[in-house]
């Protein structure tokens, strides 16, 4: 078969998956509507039942398409793993994505219940609409369009859906170290990002790594008075204040973490012309937010604060009395999630040691100071955009979205990515569907439905665009 | 009727009421148990039927005593009222407490559930059993006797038992201005503070001032991913605890509001000796407490920090994601319930305006800083030793507790105490029944039953102490 013809039946298949696609759209808004019911919030014990649920409902949806689908079980939450190996001497893809989701609290600013997906202005509202099973879906209505309307794949495909992106993917690493061969490929392929704007469709070659820590300061054996009490002994509330106000300078936005800037990687000076270039609408951006002014470390701008620089947030404070009205308590603790974003290249291992280390430095006498990880960490991820997988992908994209791409960062991070790389030796590729006000994370969070339609297709096309870079 | 004859007619009264008291324990502990039961909680609007329910309970006690007793409505939680002037020519006491208790949470702390009262050890654990329900009903109680043994009681007596004392009594000022008839004394008998310790029955001169405030900080319009936002804008809860921290010196222990200091009275010499003598084991308070250290304002000792010194603390704070695991926002607001206790010459009034100064001279660009007040502050109090009424006080302690009483200081607030002396020209004695180690305010509250009936004879003593102080 000579490659002419080889491109042509591409050609020829592509048409008749994209024509399917085209007559099934409805079927696959419904397929995705099921999984988003499903509240499979990762973190949450109690949601351990509906997070399987989930699994389970993908994994059949690939097994109906005629792959080989199944559940690996680990310690917490299953993995969903599929493939179909009918196209020998052409490449394989490892499709990555995961079907658990952020907690929907808080419950009572979303317009509609977070999981019973809506349809509101051309937009999917629920919890996991973009991130990720959205996103995710659209590859595995792309596998089953190929599969219903031409009986194959164009290249071998294999699925990766985990269902614990959301807690820092602990059982995800161990399961890559025994199933090297079950996983091997030529790349992996990621929806989990988004497109840049509106029309401006993106892929993304740099993460932000992530290390999450809890600071639980204690103070009395049990609330106290504060009438009784108050002046005596030193208030947990106000000690945990203090230390987080110790992690970052207010005036600079600099981080006060012991090394912390010691192996980040400078911008180079290419990096900071593009970034420049992107038509970022920061006035947009900000009453988006509706925040009075945006904020961030001196001597960078808002696009390098969010895709280059490290950063330290607090996630969550908790402590003493929360209800309406005056309760005159000294609380017996306090807490608070703290969390740091990491970029080349940075480690997280090391930034642990050292936020432990500045947070037990200002920790002061009179409370006793604890200091927790939550998950592992991730270390940040820069990958190469001269790959073939990348140049498909660019090609893809043009043809699904109608628009070139743009290459950018991103400051979420998806700590597996870095995995791949250094176990399996396959670079990942960020093609994001989603768009940057989608809400991931927060409450109303949405897909748009053009999106999840136009991002099914890319899929289908990017398999093809694979085929045909090795023919 | 000569003095002599008098008084020994008192005192063979006084002997059927005591003698009536302990014939009477059981029933006059399940009275105050059913009122234990009673949610009463005045901060919660759910609980405003139980609140009222509380006052209702008390009236008809009162009533069924004899007393002319009723309800007085006000906005929010009603006012008990009664009286009984059946002794034309001897004094007059106003005797003052309140039925309402403060929230029970942390409920998963408590060894039996908060409302349904339980003897352990010989102490009766419930919320309220101290503050103020046990020591309130002690006088309900001694009155009772008095009424059912003797059929009169030795002084004119009004009860004045508010329901609102623990969210800062907002209407009884009101009513105090336009009851001033109804509500006119000698004096003011106040159960609402505590001993010095286990055999050492104190009566208190001193309390502090209160000023309860709310900050909120605003951020952005939602909940934001950590990682696709983290870095350009500043964080609600990061900013919320520099400002706390601005709040106090961690070191010196200094509240750093604006004019803080300005009017505080020294502690003269006489008092500071007498602090220092007072059996106060310092080691025994802090392995209570459960604290590795105690802390608080340098060159004072720790009575004198509790009881003598103004002080901040952070009652609550919360804000962003509380629940177990991971969830990578940054917040949409965060905000700290912060409280002031003051001591004599502060006027909360100036303090909550140094206060809002001082917080929004700290508030950063970038985010919304607000400062509410809860409820109206109170100034500190500070009243002679040497009236009749705390010499009769005096001498009922000693024969109620079988001990000579000190006369210390406290820290805690009874706002309404400077209110009668301003309106009503009316002194209060502060005869406290219960121990310091109660707990009121926190989990597990307790009042020891023995105290509880210390108390009600002691209340029962007072009143005859008063008539013979004037005879």
């Amino acid at each position: 078969m000579t490659t002419a013809t080889a491109t042509a039946d591409l050609e020829r298949d592509l048409a008749k998956v994209l024509d399917h696609l085209d007559r099934n759209a409805a079927g696959r808004v419904e397929e995705l509507f099921d999984l988003l019911r499903i509240p499979s919030v990762s973190t949450l014990p109690d949601r351990t039942g509906d997070v399987r649920r989930a699994g389970e409902r993908v994994r059949d949806a690939l097994a109906r398409a005629g792959l080989e689908a199944r559940l690996f079980e680990t310690p917490r939450h299953p993995i969903v793993h599929a493939e179909w190996k009918g196209a020998p001497g052409r490449p394989t893809v490892l499709v990555y994505g995961h079907y658990d989701v952020q907690p929907a609290e808080p419950l009572e600013l979303w317009k509609t219940p977070a999981f019973e997906p809506d349809v509101r202005d051309g937009n999917i509202y629920a919890r996991g609409a973009t991130d990720d099973k959205g996103q995710m879906y659209a590859w595995v209505k792309a596998a089953a369009a190929w599969m219903e309307a031409c009986g194959r794949l164009p290249v071998n495909v294999k699925f990766l859906i985990e269902g614990e992106e959301e807690i820092g993917s602990p059982n995800l690493e161990p399961f890559l170290h025994e199933q090297k061969d079950l996983l091997a490929a030529d790349c992996v392929l990621i929806s989990d990002t988004d497109q840049f704007a509106e029309g401006i469709p993106a892929i993304t070659y740099s993460l932000r790594g992530l290390l999450y820590t809890e600071i639980r300061v204690h103070g009395p054996s049990r609330d106290l008075h504060s009438g009784q009490f108050g002046g005596s002994l030193r208030n947990p509330a106000n000690a945990l204040c203090e230390i987080i106000a110790g992690l970052k300078d207010p005036k600079t936005g600099r981080v006060l973490v012991d090394g912390f800037y010691d192996r980040v990687r400078p911008i180079e000076a290419w990096e900071r012309e593009q970034l420049a270039k992107l038509p970022f609408d920061e006035p947009h951006y900000r009453a988006d937010l509706a925040v009075p002014e945006l904020y961030g470390e001196e001597g960078f701008s808002t696009l390098e604060r969010r895709w280059c620089r490290p950063t330290l947030d607090v996630n969550g404070i908790f402590g003493g009395f929360q209800g309406p009205g005056a309760k005159t308590i000294i609380p017996a603790w306090a807490g608070a999630k703290v969390s740091m974003r990491l970029v080349a290249d940075q480690k997280a291992s090391e930034i642990a040691k050292g936020f432990e280390r500045t947070v037990m430095r200002l920790a002061q006498e009179g409370v006793r100071v604890e200091v927790k990880g939550i998950g592992d960490g991730s270390d940040p991820v820069l990958v190469p955009i001269d790959t073939p997988w990348v140049q498909a992908a660019k090609r893809a994209v043009r043809r699904g979205f109608g628009a070139d791409p743009i290459f950018k960062r991103e400051g979420g991070s998806i700590p597996i990515a870095i995995t791949f790389k250094r176990l399996l030796g396959m670079d990942s590729v960020f093609v994001g569907y989603g768009l940057p006000d989608d809400g991931a994370h927060s409450p109303n969070e949405k897909m748009k439905l053009e999106d999840y339609h136009r991002g099914t297709r890319t899929s289908a096309i990017l398999l093809a665009e694979v085929a045909g870079s090795r023919d």
